[in-house]
């Protein structure tokens, strides 16, 4: 698979010094960004010293932004300051995560200007962040305060993820209003997910129950995908689509219920991978062959 | 009618008597989760005695929540808190409504593992809550205020359900962003619905204009069904469905517009009752039946 | 076009003398109203004087309520306050169009009883007033605290319209939960816009990606319109309808994918366009033919 | 004694029910003066409905005044408000206590215009309500929240009173920047004690050791007492007095230390008892012949 | 008097042009500092930007800061800020006075190092421009308002000036914490008063019945000055001083209670009056002398 | 010295390792004392969790008190609480400090029955904890942060100790409020001091120009000490006292000039100390004496 390759070739992944290396580099350009927009806005500038430029570490000033979009009158800002510090310095593999979900909005959001506008306005980005430390927190079956997490979430961002559904890197959660991912779903690295977007269950039973969504789908806003149904890598589902059956790798799914358009071809560039590309376009085109 | 009447002679609602035992039987478990969290993670036991532990109902529990939830700046937390518990406190019906919420929540969502963490996490079950309040205020001709506390919910949960709608009881609001239910709508018992689901009007004109949904109803999510349309006692609507039809008893609807599927048997197992069984999976079958 | 026509020679419009009138007009019944309010609800008193009754104008009465409820704990009220009462100041347009947007909701929404019901709790009506400032915050190439508002709005209205989108005047959004209209959009005067509705781009390509809205266009809930298509002036979107191609004036679009149903007839009576009767009605029954 | 009997055939005293009509008279007062001053000044209109003419008594009024005053991110505004209504509406005697302290600054205090304005203002005032109940606490053994409360009370209020000290009603605690009460301190009836004012102990040594304070006491600002010492009935205390030694009835203490000038007449008018009449003149002319 | 005329000669004060011009130089100087420490110390950045950086003149930096500081759950900040910038942007006067005191504060202060340090940190210059506000407003007949900053100020800052108490210009509190000035009270300009002092009455009689202060005068810490007397030109009050007579021009006043002491010669340099000068150590070596 | 001796050879303070089992020790005793009172006063268990026993050490826990006692809304509390916790884990010998001024209180003071009670609710201590990481702050010449936080306890707790003020350990600042200690002063260890205290300057000039205070001294209520004087180990200063004078060591120094008065005889037991003693006892029957 050329795409996966070129993509673990990457220098920023290779090792975990690189790894430090790219949150290192991405840091400095956010915090140059935020000097840059400090002085040209001086009304937004103690906002931008008290959450960017006052911290000496991209770990800090998450938790610091997150601690302070989360509080309640009865969870307060020092101990979700505190939860979320300790938990993005313990785990260098949390923070490589932050920094492919930064690098997934810089690159395929096009109205995405800068990584500071990420990092300080996305709801989809803060939300998958938060869940990133509830999701490690239920693993290490803390399990009523990865809930609270969850729940100043939901209230916070209109953003409902399960903690205990499972979250690839370099994912872009765009719009994110709406969004749900139930308890069992897992989603891959490099998917995009736009808002209104549903992964749910089917029903009353326990056990694993929600879909399983591959590398590099695209998903559309408004899509509906029901039941433990395996989405195959590269996939695109269509907005507004419901999808109760399982979709094979490089297909597109479109409509209610969902019908399944388009060829499996794997694309040879990595930027054509939906989940990067973000290419309504062609599945536009598709659909329209379809209905017509 | 087997199932309702199994409901109707369950113990815990066969007198006022009844109630209680069945109210006081759910706080006395709401503390003891609470209890054994709290002494599990410390970082939440400030949170859970504040909330739940330190109160000595559950009505004084819930108004507290919810006062510290709704409140803002320009309506204080201890003005709400005071509403909630005189209107709780005056009214039992309002209670009994609330404990057989908390119990639909319990048993319905496989997800939810304690009462606690519904009546601390679920957002469906707040707004809910927070609307029975509104309408009890509504219907003493309190109008301007229950419009606030109306503002309110659909600020902090964004769960927007008129003041004027009425809402039966052992209702489940599952994930519950986006709902919107309209000033004339009516839900029965025993209703489950998921998020994204709205009951809306069909225009300009006045009146009686919003859906009336049966007993033991399952909305599945992003289902939107519109005018003043009557669904029937157990019928299913798939997610994603667009409604603006009656659709008989018993019945399942899916797709955009919406198509009538499955038959018309009445299940004599009361767990079968869609709303309750929160079954998709039979769904599924009958719309893949429909597809093909 | 006589709809326009005459919409255009009404008094209030007819030059800037005739605005002021407008604005200080529904600024006295909004007071009237809340004082009235205040005097049979003493519970909510404090909150009508602060936000409406104690404040000299519509611009401050609007700049304090939009302060408090997007502030936070880094961006403060009082920031916000002067932020909003500056822009409002200055700019007798934006003005205008609040005044008829107040007046979009009282008339067309039959759940609005007052004009001071939509400023004080519709958070469509909010929103989009605090997308009117950052949108002439972007205008003046003061793009971070524009993206600052926008994020605010769309944490705590669910409600996100990029700062650069142009919308016009008389405008409702009516529940707004979950609406996104992306960075090219436009929308039209007299538009009148449901919950859940998307106006989204179609990939990763900058550039002109969204749609554009005609006058008097009604879209239903849950709508999806992707790409840079034209909705024709007094078209209607049924709900959940996915558009991905251009409707022409004065027809309707419903399904998923959408389907053209209705003729290109254009009203002779201003009440009947779509925008502004609300009316779902004619829609369904042509829908039902559709599906006939 | 006239002057006590004078005081106790008061016909408000007289009995329960002549307390309840002494609390009602003073309420509707108060209730009245803020409805004046709410209409005259729109500004403080909110905070005028929210602390007094919202609520339907002065128990709820003073306690949503107080938790507010009191609260902090840790000690919530509904907590306090709770603990505060409900010891109050416990105990009548606190009630009538507060109206006599309410009595004491409107007759006493030439500054003071309003019940109200002492109600809503003096943070003396409302430093000896918070403490009554903190007393009433401390006798219940509720130790660890009546030093909460006094914690409280002297980082908002700068006023410091052990929770075990005894007070009695009708005292005025003018200006009350600094004062310090001591645990096994006793202050009788209708005393007067000005800001700084010192009723403290003499050491390490536990057990009885601070000030009995005599009725109708008067105290100068800055004196300071030390030791189990009495002032007798009708005494006053210059200011900047420090005093080591008994004060016997109706003498003047000046100086430091402490001198004993003037007369032990007791006045046959009632309005003549220093701590009602808050005559410092007479004190001044005793001091002006003891300098000479 | 040579030295008051040199001083209403300064070219700061000779007309309305140069009260503006010298407000305008020490603005700039504060920002100037604000800058310095912002870049020195990132931790206190966005402090420095909300509060000095980001605004555009002194009275609206300072309406800011008061607002924040004296705001409560009942007085919001946003209306405070109002009242504050309203009266400080139409009264010229007022704003004089500001910066004649931040110019006593820095020049008398030793440990004043810059006028940014007392504009943010100095209780007693933030105070007393509270004071300058709520006098204004008790001027214009608005007593409660008046009244409930006089609270806020008694409670933030623990410095009690009655709203109609007069102060002069250039007037240094320092420490300011115990501060109290009764409703009579007349301060004269380039005055100095330490913590603890007492400017007070002498009873129960209403009237005129507070010190008079002249310019120029000197009043040590813990000073208590009680009644209708008059502090002439440029005396000096020791600390912990009693005073309840008439102190001449250019006389020092020490002990409990006061004697007069020192000479009565009019300093030749305009830096030599105590106001000004803060000269304790001549009162030292003065009451050495009479204690000897 | 034999007591100074005794003292130095405690065990607690014999070496670093001491000191940390001392501070563990006194952590235990804090966290024990907190859990019973949480089990016994329900309504204080989520203050008592949240400041006290979810953290994993005293530093946190101070560092998180202080933090939300002293934040304002725009000096936030997170900020603060990294400053707090920074600076604490930093330097053993600001947490031995800390350690000694519980212990402080806990002997000396006979109201004091828990070091938690200190903890949580004596302004004195807290106010010398923030003054400790001030004072740190300053000597690393970070000046601005100092200052604000100087200014912070200033508002707060009413106590004023310049950040450049040396202070020594074991120091016991009882009720506090008005304590007012000037840039160069300087307090030895196991000093106690009572509330309205000044330590000040003598005038304009900078330079050394405040009170040095020996080992052991007690100075009382209401003293004030001006000037660079010496007051000598183990002296006494009466309640009221001013002090322009040196005292000399096991002196007492009463009454306004201050007299001195009792002898020079150094106690051969610790206890004896006065500033460990808190003996105004002698002092009063020393002081009797000389009045007489």
């Amino acid at each position: 698979m050329p795409v996966q390759e070129s993509h673990a070739s990457s220098p920023a992944t290779a090792d975990n010094g690189g790894e430090n290396q790219d949150e290192a580099w991405v840091w400095a350009q956010i915090k140059a960004e935020a000097r840059r927009d400090a002085e040209s806005e001086p009304a937004l500038a103690s906002y931008l010293y008290s959450t960017v430029i006052s911290h000496s570490s991209l770990a800090r000033s998450i938790s610091f932004h997150l601690g302070n979009k989360l509080c309640s009158s009865t969870l307060l800002s020092t101990l979700l300051y505190d939860l979320f510090l300790n938990t993005f310095s313990s785990d260098p593999s949390l923070r490589s995560a932050t920094v492919a979900d930064l690098r997934a909005a810089r690159c395929r959001d096009p109205a995405c200007m800068s990584f500071s506008q990420c990092l300080l306005n996305y709801k989809g980005f803060l939300a998958l962040q938060a869940h990133r430390v509830a999701h490690k927190l239920w693993v290490q079956n803390r399990k009523p305060i990865a809930f609270a997490l969850h729940s100043r979430v939901s209230d916070v961002f209109s953003v409902d993820i399960h903690p205990a559904a499972r979250i690839g890197k370099g994912v872009l959660l765009d719009h994110a209003t709406g969004l749900v991912i139930g308890e069992t779903a897992v989603v891959g690295n490099n998917v995009s997910i736009l808002h209104h977007v549903t992964l749910g269950g089917t029903g009353k039973a326990g056990g694993d129950r929600h879909p399983k969504i591959g590398d590099g789908v695209l998903i559309g806003a408004g899509a509906t995908i029901l039941g433990n149904v395996r989405i195959g890598e590269g996939a695109k589902i269509g907005s507004g689509t419901v999808v109760l059956i399982e979709v094979p790798p490089w297909t597109t799914a479109v409509g209610n219920p969902a019908r399944l358009v388009g060829g499996k071809e794997q694309p040879t560039v990595h930027e054509d991978v939906p989940g990067e590309s973000m290419d309504h376009t062609s599945f536009i085109s598709q659909w329209s062959d379809y209905i017509i």
